[in-house]
């Protein structure tokens, strides 16, 4: 694991968001220039592109769109270049790819772009990480040997990590236990442990990192009805409710197995903070049905702040300056708001932050 | 099956309602009460409650709700008398039970509510059924052989009705395909005949009670993604896709397998009418999300329209009148509505009619 940063005095300002590049073939670019444009009306804090300044520059000037780009030579410089300029921090290479056809000739360019990332947060350089979306089969084709962007970054973050995926939008919070599994692997996988260490993970990080000293975690049942006593499939009885009792005995906030149809109405809503699920539609299909367009990818578990937003690289779009750049606004704003959070649980509780990973 | 109705002209003035009594002891009675003081500002048309008027004339008291009871003798006085009272049609049995307290000793008379609603229904007597919530229990001590409200309802209406049921708010229609069974057994009894048997009522039913000519059905994959190409579980591939493609052989318009995350946001809701959804909660999950109180149960498939609240008997609140009536004001407000689609699609096109169920 990369060495922890220097505590930081609370009263520090905070420090500038490292934005992956992302696929370069894909929306990435156009949406961080679109989002540095509203960075007034959305109230952004600063941050930084790890990226070609030539590119964005040329992607600018052919959408016609009035955003100066910055070169830095460091990211202590972003935060006063951000005012006037989309800040830059170089890769050191040339990055030329064309709208729409992803090249596995600019993986490297991709690959670094997130190692050097990770680096700057992990030093205390950049106060959270944004991702933006990347096309893996480019990069599996120049050797990338990572399953997916989240086990890259849990690799790069060290040993020992256990990423949890969340996603959140202003009305809802959802962390599906199991995830991209088939809907019948999900069941078989589903375990009290499983559940357990996604309700620790979450618990710690809503504490850390959302401002939520006790967060209040509603446990979803994975049968209709929560299994009805066990007319309705046995898991709720043997594995969920197991499970609530491990995390209360913990001393979380946690009650379940409940069941889901009822679970995210605005009333139901109001007597939690975060929903645990458990297979990746019982989760998605409430937060996406509120909020599409701003739905952001947190990774729970990490050493560091990720966000990301939660669509891919759009190539069939790529390169017209029409796609939404809401979902990357929102992973900003809030990635922006937990390295806030968690500059101010740090100075003021350390103990919660040394737990939250242990 | 009941003899079919005489056709009635187009012209004839809709016939009134029927609302069952459902469990005396539950709130089904006061939620009458409340549907009755909304019919103007909820525009609802004419409906008669098959229950014992000195009961309800007793609990408007008792709550002190000015809600006038008028006792008819046969459903064709409950228009007239519908403006200036809630028409009783009897039950020629006096009930009476305890808020809260099931009693199999109401069992008798909560069916032949029930029974004597799809007689009138049946006959051309009422233009559609609307129940209140039963309590299956108290029912089952009294020797009620069905195993629920939709498979009595099936029985009484003759050999051959396959009931489907679908829920409905005014953002979304969703029908799920399975129902009733833990999420490892609904995968396992999921079957391209089940889907199309699905398919095929839904459609047919859309277009003769809801006045959609071509019904345009999404179909949900049952894995994330759905399936990602098989990446993600064989099902989509091995059964919801070749469902899809037999439904379209047929003619009717369905897209599919879509992944469900992405099915029910805002823009995608305007691409389909109904969404035929795998398994319980992901067709339950986004209606409840997107409208609690005002969600109705509709049973297609029958040879009468038939809706329900989306609630139970809600015994722990019952007899104190705080019960909200949305979801049977939105019932019976989509009754008359399916009951008078169904009257005009009956004189237009009866062969669309004939063929729907057959």
């Amino acid at each position: 694991m990369a060495a922890p940063a220097a505590p930081r005095p609370a009263s520090a300002p905070p420090l500038p968001l490292a934005l992956t590049m992302g696929e370069p073939a894909g929306i990435g670019g156009e949406i961080a220039l679109a989002a540095w444009s509203r960075r007034t009306e959305q109230r952004l804090a600063p941050f930084f592109l790890l990226d070609d300044p030539r590119r964005l520059a040329a992607l600018a000037a052919r959408l016609g769109w009035a955003v100066p780009i910055e070169t830095l030579d460091a990211p202590e410089q972003a935060a006063g270049a951000f005012g006037r300029a989309l800040p830059v921090l170089p890769l050191g290479m040339a990055v030329e790819a064309e709208a729409g056809r992803p090249s596995s000739a600019t993986a490297a360019a991709v690959i670094e772009s997130i190692r050097r990332a990770v680096e700057l947060v992990s030093s205390g350089r950049a106060g959270a990480l944004v991702t933006n979306p990347i096309q893996k089969a480019a990069l599996y084709r120049a050797g990338f040997p990572h399953p997916g962007h989240t086990e890259f970054l849990a690799e790069l973050a060290g040993g020992g990590a256990v990423p949890v995926m969340m996603l959140a939008c202003p009305q809802l919070r959802v962390v599906p236990v199991t995830v991209h599994l088939s809907l019948r692997r999900a069941i078989e996988s589903l375990s009290v442990a499983a559940i357990v260490r996604a309700g620790r993970i979450v618990a710690a990080a809503l504490a850390r990192d959302f401002a939520i000293p006790r967060p209040r975690l509603a446990v979803a049942g994975l049968n209709p009805h929560a299994g009805e006593g066990g007319a309705l499939g046995a898991e709720d009885l043997e594995i969920v409710g197991p499970a609530v009792e491990r995390l209360q005995a913990e001393g979380i906030v946690a009650v379940g197995p409940l069941p889901a149809d009822t679970l995210f109405h605005a009333a139901a809503r109001r007597r939690y903070d975060v929903a645990l699920c458990m297979y990746h539609d019982q989760a998605l299909i409430p937060v996406k049905t509120l909020d599409f367009e701003g739905a952001v990818n947190v990774t729970l578990g990490l050493p560091f702040v990720r966000t990301s937003p939660d669509h891919g690289t759009a190539l069939d779009i790529a390169g017209r300056g029409t796609a939404s750049p809401s979902s990357l606004v929102a992973a900003l704003r809030l990635a922006g708001e937990m390295a806030r959070a968690r500059l101010e649980a740090g100075a003021e509780k350390p103990a919660v932050v040394g737990s939250a990973l242990a």
